[in-house]
């Protein structure tokens, strides 16, 4: 799982309410195999599925305790109320903005980890908050009356916006702390208003150190077995006391293998609908771009490293960063370029076809979407070479960006504030004058290597006549041309890029800067392919659109929607899974932790603490450390969850395996691995490593 | 590695000496890429490439005490000298005949493990005896001399084989305790004597329990990270007193990641110098009917489990054993898969062919090898389907066994006994008997679920009109087919075997039996077959002399030879290896013993015994327990000494992990690792688990 997901931030705030009603849980669940995954939504439950798998039938006061004591957290994550006295369980990576805010002078809050025995030591976390889903409505008339089927795609796009809007607000205006979102699910096929009560008053009471809460770090990452506290917990407050509502209780046997578990939480995305031509798109075109330009990225810094111990030490982190994205993109990829997967796939999309085919109205109404979206894929596919060059994203070289922005600032600044490229208008633009400002000088082997690599690439993929080829290396190699641009640039300095902006239009038509000229080639030719990226996306969204209304027409609620960072819960087993010959086992032992530190001596990402090495022989190293179950879960399920049939703690998600990472677009679960700290490893730790015996006691109700 | 390699008794015995010269160092070796591995013999040392790679410049004394203090075991394994007093260490599965042997009534020595302290308490491995190579000599000329190039191949072999036996006999009676043996290098382009001296008094000193030697059974073999302590330790002895002979001192630090090691041992077998065609025909007929048949024999195997417990119990280890041989063979078939390593097999033999074209005189000679090899390899594709059918190898099937014997008896027993097939001899055919007599009852469910997948397997493959098909099926289904057969066979009981045994050829032609109506069919069609396919055989192993001399012409010594379970030297460096998207550690240690002991609780692959549940807490677990390197093995190998650069024991082969399977064809080191345990490891279970401090003292040099 990433390590740094991006902060979604409730974008989609909220302010007035609907006349809501309770759904109830789908009463007939066709269940066409589980290709499309089971992150099932609260208002839909897969009632007759759960029953027929694993003969559980849950009450609607187990749903709605489960769905109540769930929360989604602003940093991105997930979470859960693990107490009646308001302590809530995630990550330690969900709660690293609090941990940073909450350190004061001379204190190393990351490095040393935290613990308040007592509730006057808890230090609040500015800003954030946790949202409790209330209830679920169904607003798709609301949000699509008025839009017909001749409405132009972006017409019907600020309409549906609108509407959206409006819903949001009034649902906000109508119970106090409520936040309200609409929920677009099945690409539009839906839309759901979900209202949440918010809790604004969070204030950090334990979180482990970053080496405990990241153990093995990005090399690990993705992987199991594994041995990774990546715990954190906080208590929410309401009127500054002490969150008092629905709470799951903590397991007082933990879980065994074959158990069944639910894991509750908020997954980010996943591309489970997308069609053929989406999936072949990404394999033959995007990934292998992407994963080519990250491993010449790579190989730059990598060669940057061996020149000196100073370089080595600095890049190790970004080098580290990119093979975990690497690693990422190169599991979605393994999961397209499985042969059996895309089979799968393809049968399942035939399958699906034939039924909306065999209906006279879905096949009118549905029918050519899947044709569409082959369209527009093969437009994007023949212009994708330019869509990569005609660009700015040089592969991290800081003075093409800073070009860029020398270049467009003038332009943009002329226009009216609402025209402007969204980084240029009032609000945004001081981040692009820090990067001018910037006081960090510029590296010019790493500038130049870069840029090589960038023009190599470039070199090879282009045509000879390429505007942006011929402009950059004008006769020269690759390597000649990056190294007397960086050479020649005043780019290199504040006071030359200072001066170019000072200057204006003028300045930067009369520059004569290697970087400058470049720039002002790219400029007009990527404003050109970004607007006709714009509006093949756009005309792509409403085959999407399509597609999903008929994957609703056909399978109603028996296929659970893509994922969209709203509250879901997903159905899993304990259990080891083959890897490598042998098995990799359900659970983890503290024993592992320490076999895997002693494995690596003296290496950062396996190092630990002193209170860890020091605590060792305290602890009872059998303890069940981490687990892993066939709950269906991704990026954004961070600090979920996991309970058992009772509605009890079992776990604590913190990533997936890379087996796991194929399952954005197909989902199966042969290999495929949720991974979490197991109950009993988090007690074990807080009372014998961490002494935290009042945290220890109020999670498992002794308090 | 295959827990049960076949024990390669010394089938090559020994009577007369040759006078031997020593040979020396290849001078110039070229070592044009390491594809064909790193087996090297003694006496021909890669020195350059060891200087240029490693900076490592062993004399002469160095060699000479790595080749005297490496021996190699009548069990089929390998072994060394650890002490000035015939110390000799081993693998558990390497001792096992004797341990095994060495069991008094009452006693479970495989379960619990044995040590003697003092000498009185060895016990005598009763005919198991260590070979110590005393002397390489080249004997090529005297081999093939009178052999021309137009002499008719049968010819030619029986003339090479009597020369062999005369080398050998004037060898082996040239010094006392000498055993021969010629060893065909590069197929038959070299023949090189090796003379041993045999140590013929070996005692038992130390064995650790099955369960300890082979922790993590069938599922872990082949794989690492790892945690096992596969060893047994004999003493040598001479005229009753201990055996003092060059030795490896044990080394007082171990190793570390990114030391050199070199690795002394007897591998087995290797296809390394196999032709395209060759490695074709493995990956598209052989490996893919092995590897089915093994799924049809464990999928019927798995479902009589599922019948009762007892079966469940019963077939449990044959289950295991199956699928180790299918992880195996698998290993194999994945390397051939391997798009990239078939490219660069292909880019190999494409440039090795090269150069024996650019030479008029090795194209005249052995220019046609590899269309010979085509040729033959395409008829035996042809034929492959009968091969496998028109037998008795019947899955497993006891009964058609028993039949095939009963009704060849007659035939073979009116020939003299050198006409008879093989196991028809005087000398072996008490082995058929023992089958024909035994007591232990046939199984009719197995047999029957057997021979019904192997009948359904038959009628896919073959063609309906097949002699074979239409005998056993007779117009029925395969499952009615089998059952009735079973059922009405007289076969299941000894009676009934006997009486058709003593009734000679009369009673065979007479029987209505319907396994030997079924024989009587198979046998004439199996003779036919067999016959073809040795032929083709005999003919393809004169294209590989070819290939092989080609080879030897073209690169001499600087190519290592493929395995023929005599001794070699390769080299390596300790060193972790990407897995799963992180990396298997270079060693692991004892906390991944108990941590994998923990993670599978009350199983049996992985439970521990009393004394090492005991005793934990008295080891340092912390311990490099098993540990890895690129030094390059195979089956044969096991029990071999890793050492260091300065000659010392730093740890005890016993394994190769499942990436290094395809080495078998194409070596490679990237993640290929040879899997050992660490002499730190050692010593400390020795003196904190076993208390065996005088031979942990011996072993290291302190007593």
């Amino acid at each position: 799982m990433p390590r740094h997901r991006p902060v979604l931030l409730a974008a989609v705030l909220l302010l007035f309410a609907l006349p809501a009603r309770a759904q109830s849980p789908a009463a007939t669940g066709e269940y066409p195999g589980l290709e499309t995954g089971k992150m099932w939504t609260f208002d839909a439950p897969p009632m007759e599925y759960w029953a027929k798998r694993y003969d559980f039938r849950p009450t609607q006061a187990w749903l709605d305790h489960a769905r109540l004591a769930s929360l989604r957290f602003s940093t991105g994550c997930s979470a859960s109320f693990v107490s009646p006295n308001g302590l809530v369980m995630t990550n330690h990576h969900c709660s690293r903005p609090c941990i940073e805010s909450s350190t004061k002078t001379g204190e190393d809050l990351l490095g040393d980890g935290f613990y308040a025995p007592a509730k006057e030591g808890e230090r609040p976390c500015q800003g954030l908050f946790m949202d409790q889903l209330q209830e679920i409505t169904d607003v798709t008339d609301s949000v699509t009356a008025g839009i017909g089927a001749g409405t132009l795609p972006n017409v019907a796009a600020d309409r549906r916006q609108a509407a959206i809007r409006r819903i949001e607000t009034r649902c906000t205006q109508s119970v106090p702390n409520a936040a309200c979102q609409v929920v677009s699910m099945y690409s539009g096929g839906q839309y759901k208003l979900y209202r949440f009560r918010r809790f604004s008053d969070v204030r950090l009471v334990f979180a482990v150190e970053s080496q405990t809460g990241f153990f093995g770090g990005d090399p690990d990452n993705f992987t199991y077995p594994r041995y990774d506290l990546d715990l954190s917990i906080v208590r929410v407050y309401e009127d500054n006391k002490p969150a008092n509502t629905e709470y799951f209780r903590w397991s007082p046997n933990g879980s065994k293998e074959g158990d069944l578990v639910f894991v509750t939480g908020n997954p980010g995305s996943t591309g489970r609908l997308n069609t053929m031509a989406q999936m072949q798109f990404l394999r033959d075109v995007q990934y292998p771009a992407q994963l080519d330009a990250l491993a010449r990225q790579i190989a730059v810094y990598q060669d940057l490293s061996r020149l000196s111990e100073d370089r080595e030490k600095a890049l190790r982190n970004t080098i580290f960063g990119l093979q975990n994205t690497q690693k990422a993109i190169g599991g979605y990829q393994s999961g397209l370029l499985d042969p059996r997967l895309m089979a799968q796939k393809r049968e399942w999309e035939r399958s699906f076809r034939a039924r909306v085919t065999a209906n006279a109205g879905y096949r009118q109404r549905f029918g050519g979407a899947w044709a569409g979206i082959e369209t527009t894929r093969a437009s994007l596919k023949a212009i994708d070479v330019r869509r990569r060059y005609h660009a700015f994203g040089a592969y991290g070289s800081r003075m093409l960006g800073m070009a860029a922005i020398l270049v467009r600032w003038p332009v943009e600044m002329a226009k009216p504030d609402s025209s402007r490229l969204a980084g240029y208008r009032e609000a945004n633009k001081a981040n692009l004058e820090r990067v001018i400002n910037s006081t960090t000088a510029v590296d010019p082997e790493q500038e130049t290597r870069l840029l090589a690599a960038y023009f190599t690439a470039m070199k090879r993929e282009l045509p000879a006549t390429d505007p942006v080829l011929t402009a950059a290396l004008a006769g020269r190699t690759p390597e000649v041309a990056a190294r007397e641009m960086v050479a020649a640039s005043t780019l290199k300095m504040a006071e030359g890029r200072k001066s170019l902006m000072e200057g204006g239009a003028a300045a930067i038509a009369a520059s004569t800067d290697p970087f400058i000229k470049l720039a002002r080639v790219i400029d007009p030719l990527e404003r050109v392919i970004a607007k006709r990226v714009a509006d093949l996306n756009n005309q792509e969204a409403r085959f999407n659109e399509q597609v999903a209304r008929a994957l609703f027409a056909v399978f109603g609620n028996s296929v659970a929607p893509d994922a969209t960072f709203s509250l879901r819960i997903t159905d899993g087993e304990v259990k080891r899974y083959p890897l490598n010959g042998t098995y990799a086992p359900a659970y983890t032992t503290f024993f592992g932790l320490y076999d895997r530190h002693a494995s690596f001596p003296g290496e950062e990402p396996w190092s630990l603490t002193k209170r860890w090495s020091e605590r060792r022989d305290s602890l009872d190293l059998s303890v069940p450390f981490n687990a892993v179950s066939t709950a269906d879960i991704i990026g954004g399920n961070s600090g979920s969850p996991v309970i058992n049939r009772e509605g009890q703690v079992v776990g604590l998600i913190f990533d997936g395996n890379m087996e796991m990472l194929p399952n954005r677009f197909l989902f199966t679960e042969r290999v495929a691995r949720s991974v979490w700290v197991d109950s009993r490893g988090i007690i074990e730790a807080l009372r014998k490593v961490y002494g935290a015996k009042a945290l220890a006691d109020e999670l498992e109700g002794k308090s």
